[in-house]
């Protein structure tokens, strides 16, 4: 008898088919003599709906006011699961975040998980009920309700899992598990059997949509064994976990990322702690700077260029703007048509000849490299985002990624 | 300065420009230096969809998890007048009924309010906020989600004015007070300046579906000054309150009940206790049994005869059919084209020549009466459907309620 999380996403609650698709999961899970304990995200396009409802009242709404509103898709989505489990004749109980006492911090619509008080839900595990909580959604020491912002269903799973010390916490999706390359541009990538938190976070961040980074964070902080795997198909998944009990691999993944911008400062003024002061400002607004390249300085003038997510140009633009005198570029170039792709694997750290492998994939298809950025167990280069599938492809079967494993 | 609750129906928040209708009525009254307590239900149609979805789910969903699906209407609705309310620029908080500690017994969706815990309303006050609560829901001793059943926002309303001590509880609805009489029946119907809680109680039970008899049965039990009045356009409305403070008259108000069939159970042995052990039977099975007539014996057999509203018939007529062996019937006569005429007023506690009016003028209008039933404050009789208006009309005109009252 274990005890396992299951969260299942939107898109796997979206309709009542589907929700009783998930149900019969849950109860096999629970009729397997597992303890069980399932977090919901909402309904598909609820929270979109939500949204718009509000923007129609105020598009300035406090984030209070948006989280009370948000939070009731997931009360939505945990009852009618916790009726068709009902349904097919299990005890269950639905749980909202007050009722489970998922504390986070006051910080609305991105609001961090701080720990769950109360024993509510061991209480029902113990009455042999299955437990379906919302996910997304938290109180805060006042008794207002928070949200978690992305990922936050996820990031609630392995709160959920930490809290009550899970033996699994199986995160349900609408892929298979996590692939040496997204399987749309290599059709040949193959799944993955396990993999470390550390790759799991480079793959995130470098835009593998599987697992929101938050929750993978929580996860190796607590160590607790995640399962990525897929709501509609029955198969095993990949397993997250510690890295000295993963299979051993020089590189596992290729990754793309197109949301990307690449921002040039021209001409600034080669002054120590130039660079220190641009970012901290940055850094302030919450901007991820990235891939950063910091030209030899040339008659007291320098170049600085870096990277940012699509989703942050503005707020960069804006910031950049406001701080344009102490800058003091000749101009400001940002381009958008960029790609940055990026190998991903544990293996790398101790085998420099790596890189030298995927750049020379790189000049054999004819792509040019615009900027480098390397850690322990990742490099990134920045290219021409028309050339970023074939850089995919070129570098997935230069590392014979493909190759059939046990 | 006074404590103002002002209660908004669900027709009242259906849409966005209502939903600043209402959020300008509040800072109107909350600009006079008031403090404001608003009580909202669910958005128009919000509840009908949610119990659709569940339905599709789960005809047979517990009651617990129907409750945590419904409330989340109220959670929307009082989250969209609060970003209405901002948007206006005043201050401003929404509450669930976990927040405001509204505690209930554990009948699921029909609940009791027991009391209000906490301080939480009173805390948001003294900061000067305007208070936006959800009406309709409740918690129970064990932390669970409750609904308060038909006209539960209403009960939640008299509630927290009774809690805070309000000077004022304001229902708004979408008709703009109590009259004398419906006026889509009689178009010369007056509206009454104020009603007295057991008037009021009459009135509603007969069918004048202005405020439910829970709440009035509260606000008479705590005092509590209730004003019925328009959301839609600005008009004093009708003050319900203590008997000893409203105008004097003999007649209120006639109203007309549809939604009523009658029983004939015909040749029933007449023993000693029978009509009380047939009637104790359809109250275990809560059918509210209302005017009763019993033939006298003949020949050892009697005739009783009762009505019960529509939707409780099904009801009745099982509740009938398995106790068929101890009433020992010849046969039962089931008649649903029938109506309860009534008449309400304080006045006619000491002028018995009331009834007797009504009589006549039910009498020149050619109209037959089946069955009668009086009151202290009432006196209802029932008679053939197609008849009920012509009999509202009668009356009002034979009492003169159109009269013109200062």
């Amino acid at each position: 008898m274990a005890l396992i999380v299951q969260k299942f996403g939107g898109t796997s609650v979206a309709n009542a088919e589907r929700i009783f698709n998930v149900a019969n999961r849950v109860v096999e899970t629970y009729d397997q003599d597992n303890d069980v304990v399932v977090v919901v995200s909402a309904q598909g396009d609820t929270t979109d709906e939500l949204i718009e409802k509000a923007k129609e009242i105020n598009p300035r709404a406090s984030k209070r006011e948006m989280d009370v509103l948000l939070s009731t898709g997931e009360q939505q989505s945990m009852a009618l699961l916790a009726m068709a489990i009902e349904k097919i004749g299990r005890p269950v109980v639905s749980l909202s975040a007050w009722q489970v006492g998922l504390m986070t911090d006051s910080n609305y619509s991105n609001s961090r998980i701080k720990r769950i008080v109360g024993n509510r839900i061991q209480a029902e595990l113990d009455k042999h009920k299955i437990v379906v909580m919302a996910g997304f959604q938290g109180i805060n020491k006042f008794d207002d309700v928070t949200t978690l912002g992305r990922g936050g269903s996820d990031t609630s799973a392995v709160a959920v899992a930490s809290a009550l010390g899970a033996d699994l916490c199986q995160i349900y999706t609408d892929v298979r598990g996590v692939f040496t390359a997204d399987p749309r541009i290599v059709p040949d990538a193959v799944q993955l059997n396990d993999i470390s938190y550390d790759e799991m976070l480079e793959l995130a961040s470098l835009g593998a949509n599987v697992l929101h980074n938050r929750s993978v964070e929580m996860a190796k902080k607590y160590n607790i064994n995640l399962e990525v795997l897929s709501s509609l198909e029955k198969a095993p998944g990949t397993i997250v976990k510690e890295a000295n009990s993963v299979e051993k691999m020089l590189v596992r993944g290729v990754a793309r990322d197109n949301d990307i911008a690449r921002i040039s400062l021209v001409g600034v003024e080669d002054t120590p702690g130039k660079a220190f002061q641009i970012f901290a400002h940055l850094a302030k607004k919450k901007v991820n700077v990235d891939v950063i390249l910091q030209s030899i300085g040339r008659d007291g003038k320098k170049d600085i260029s870096f990277t940012v997510p699509s989703s942050q140009l503005e707020a960069t633009r804006k910031t950049l703007d406001e701080n344009s005198g102490m800058i003091g570029a000749e101009h400001i170039d940002i381009n958008e048509n960029v790609s940055k792709v990026s190998i991903v694997g544990a293996g790398m750290a101790s085998n420099p000849g790596v890189a030298a492998t995927m750049f020379e994939a790189l000049y054999d298809a004819g792509i040019n490299i615009n900027m480098i950025s390397t850690s322990e167990i990742k490099v990134s280069v920045l290219i021409d985002k028309p050339y970023a599938e074939d850089a995919v492809r070129a570098i997935h079967a230069k590392f014979h990624l493909d190759a059939k494993r046990d």
